[in-house]
């Protein structure tokens, strides 16, 4: 590790920063903004009709519609910066609020504990997604008590 | 982004560390130590009594009062630096254990996820929070299974 | 703080993923390679009998014969660094899942609310643990929704 290696690592943190929070904000631009061209999200049989077409717009639009609020917080991000490539994971718990079917007030926030496994490259001295392998672990679900007007 | 950045970023981080451990140990000189003179909270409706006088004192009393165990887990510091100036934004789940009215026994983990708006100062090499605007998403309570004595 | 320094404190977050991912992938190999010869893990009265003889095995041991699946979660990582000498400490949200006792089916997150009180040691240009001291604040139980084939 050197001087350099610590800014390629720095700035990779700041695009698994992107991500979670234009996926909780519901921002297409910077969520798109991630990758680079050709990137993709892939997983074992779970998000595989996102994966051809304009992804990025669709998962943000999945989220939009079936939860009220989504919060991405990540943790435990190893990288190995390899010149311009680098890969590593990411673990994540994104907790959504969902409300339940047929239920006008009872909200659940259902909690999804992932690990990404990421392929980045660099292009013109920024990070982008090259591929995301999204390993979903298991998922919990609890009432929620109160959530922002 | 160069070596002299990241070297705030990393400051940066510390201050918001700082804020959060020393809220959850009750220490309100570590507390106060985080704010510029004349350094706020501030939140819509929420936490607006906290705004005037010795706010840092009336958290950590509040924290205190309310409380039998509290632990802010932080996550997803983006900051921008813009010479002695910096803005972003911190990720917070803060989980309070707290004991139900009238109950003698049942505690409840009552969990806050929350977004830090930072304005931030740097003063003499340090840097400390100017403004921390405290945005509430949504709440969740989870009945304890154990507590530490 | 310096550049050198910042590169020690990274190497230190290395560590503490090491750590955290070792632990939730069941390797013992990764997870013994984190301790300096001698170091060892203390905790008040709760894993004394693992700190005798070869530990790192018998903590993973410990969780692979107790949980179908375990994350942890490491957040609020703080270390001053002195030299080849260390102090610090992480925050961290172990989420194990368990199947209670006499049950075919259902499955329960255990959620562990940790802080490691560390003391590490560089040696050969690499930072380990001498003592990693385990504080438990306290436990929550949920159902557990989905969990990956």
């Amino acid at each position: 590790m050197n001087h350099d290696e610590l800014l390629d690592q720095f700035d990779i943190q700041r695009l698994i920063y992107q991500y979670a929070s234009s996926a909780g904000e519901l921002d297409v631009a910077g969520f798109a903004d991630c990758f680079a061209p050709g990137g993709r999200i892939t997983s074992r049989g779970y998000t595989g009709d996102l994966l051809s077409g304009n992804f990025t717009q669709a998962i943000i639009d999945n989220l939009k519609a079936k939860y009220v609020s989504t919060m991405h917080n990540v943790h435990n991000h190893t990288y190995v910066v390899d010149g311009p490539k680098a890969t590593g994971i990411t673990y994540c718990v994104a907790s959504h609020i969902e409300r339940p079917e047929g239920q006008a007030t009872n909200l659940e926030k259902f909690d999804m504990y992932i690990r990404y496994h990421d392929q980045l490259i660099k292009d013109k001295g920024r990070w982008f997604f090259k591929e995301r392998r999204f390993e979903l672990l298991f998922t919990t679900q609890v009432p929620v008590q109160n959530i922002s007007p």
